[in-house]
């Protein structure tokens, strides 16, 4: 690794701006410069519960943390309805984007986010961290084999959580002004990612939303499905939920081979990760039994998935800072494919569960 | 237990009949009696192959065993297309029906079945082995505790295999006249069985087919899937297929637990079964971590599931012969609730994916 590490403002305190602070801290080629909230007793408050170096700078508006010449990168965790104004501020800063998930509140807004970026030749990432876990890449070579796993039959995923009553009354991820996306943007982006994901990001033909989504008192979306399909006859679903026990599986099925992880959003500990496969599974004689059964595979990191994301990113930004390369385009693009999935989903629920094409 | 074992004849030498009459020789309260088929050379090679003890009585036909006057109960795994006359012969002739699942073709037809059990006072049951293992009801107990689990949100059920392209072109459970139901009678039946025990039977408000159902040549289904919704928000959805590697999960999400296993159908090992659960799943600090991790729970069972369903079937028979017991209704009931949703799927699929109520 090559000279100085990325220096990166986080725009506003959510609380899973405690985990991505930490992570920066744990990349080795990123440092924690500033950060910034509406309120400087907020920023500086949460600066102190997280052990913040002294060093770190603090600031009573997210304008100053843009205005600040040493931040190379900011990393955006506010309100989804806040994004549009922020991430293209910082990209009209030339700061480099890592945006918390959801993006945008529906794709046109994402692509007046990803065009500022791209005419300030700013490296842009979803912070989707899963996506960085060794793991991954792991399942991904199970998954390519076509002796071992053939081609892609179904997919289903699964992301809940039950957070209680006082949430669905007041966080910021029910409220139709800030989070409108609700469940669908915060648990399904992971679902719909994950099957994009599966299927090597080739977008579905139609995607058509289970019946049953439930809304909180504001119409926000607390719980949904969708099922995805494409012209190969693969198929795909998904269920996302404020309503329901942690949950996060995903299953694929192809042809010759299988594949699950049951924390693939978060694993279960954070130094090793499993996910399980098996090939060419038969009815043993008289049907008494499978053979073989699916075998565990633990996968080992040295660093966090958020902190492997963390180090990703300011790789990019390094090698477009150190040898003028250009930004990485690949996660726009899965970045916005996800985005025009949880749109669908949103306009097929809109329509009374109809399937519903997907905008390009 | 008390008295003689009940005494089996076997309809058709179907390759599921090997493990059947295994089972029956292992259940202690039951006993093989007689065997037939169209072809007595097929039924002498059958008893052959399968070790029949001599006693066995093997028959060219049939009628021949409903002939039989010591035959007391008739297992059928006869092509699902030649249930309705041989079931209705069966009960008519006043033998108890343990009856191969997809039962019949549709639900008039099983009506006509079960009227036929009803009116000869015999026992009716069909053949989902998996029932009978003490592994589902542990995951009952799991599942119906209020603070483990809690409410029922949403359950996915998949049971796919890969038999190759032989069986696709020749195979029973692919032919129209034979097994018209295709993989939704052979592999999805199981699934919706599955979805309707995690939902204690209630039947769901609609059945919706997943898009991208798959047919072969003759216009057999050979994949297909469908959400079920309930009307108090509960969702469930399951994929069967003859086109995806050997793959049997049940994964039911509560809104304080969560329960899954991974061979529902068909246990991995015989003396040994898992399930996992998981209660008050919550993030751990940071969000790096979930807290707590699932739990495996080994079931053991001395008997094979299918001969456990054999014991419970002829321990119901034996009441009725020997206590004047009325015949158990609970295994009619949930074999017509599970026909019915089978029948509104293939309606849901043949008018274009709509959504489909339930039959009564």
């Amino acid at each position: 690794m090559s000279g100085k590490p990325v220096r990166f403002g986080i725009l506003g305190c959510a609380n899973i701006a405690r985990k991505v602070s930490r992570a920066i801290n744990l990349a080795p080629n990123a440092a924690l410069f500033a950060i910034g909230s509406r309120s400087i007793d907020t920023a500086t408050r949460f600066a102190s519960e997280n052990g913040f170096p002294a060093s770190v700078r603090v600031y009573g508006s997210y304008q100053a943390v843009l205005d600040e010449p040493d931040v190379d990168a900011v990393y955006v965790p506010l309100p989804t309805s806040l994004h549009l104004k922020w991430a293209v501020s910082a990209a009209d800063k030339k700061k480099h984007l890592l945006l918390e998930k959801p993006v945008a509140l529906d794709a046109s807004e994402l692509d007046v986010i990803l065009k500022a970026c791209e005419r300030n030749g700013v490296q842009y990432m979803d912070a989707t961290m899963w996506m960085h876990h060794p793991r991954t890449a792991q399942m991904k070579d199970f998954q390519s084999d076509p002796q071992r796993f053939g081609q892609l039959k179904s997919v289903h995923s699964i992301f809940c959580y039950n957070p209680g009553p006082d949430f669905l009354a007041n966080d910021i991820r029910v409220k139709p002004d800030l989070d409108a996306l609700g469940s669908l943007g915060d648990t399904g982006w992971y679902c719909i990612r994950a099957i994009l994901w599966a299927a090597d990001y080739c977008l579905p033909e139609k995607v058509t939303a289970l019946p049953n989504t439930e809304f909180n008192e504001s119409g926000v979306i607390v719980s949904c499905g969708a099922s995805l399909s494409w012209a190969d006859g693969k198929i795909a679903t998904f269920y996302c939920s404020f309503l329901t026990n942690l949950t996060m599986d995903v299953t694929c099925a192809g042809t010759n081979g299988y594949l699950r992880l049951h924390d693939f959003v978060i694993p279960f500990q954070e130094n090793v990760a499993s996910f399980y496969d098996v090939s060419s599974s038969r009815f043993a004689t008289l049907s008494i039994g499978i053979e073989p059964i699916p075998s565990e595979h633990k996968v080992a990191t040295d660093l966090p998935q958020e902190a492997l994301m963390v180090r990703e990113f300011a790789r990019l930004v390094t090698s477009i800072r150190e040898n003028g390369s250009e930004p990485e385009k690949k996660w726009a693009i899965i970045s916005r494919k996800t985005q025009l999935v949880v749109d669908a989903v949103k306009a097929s629920i809109n329509r009374g569960f109809e399937p519903v094409g997907i905008g390009s």
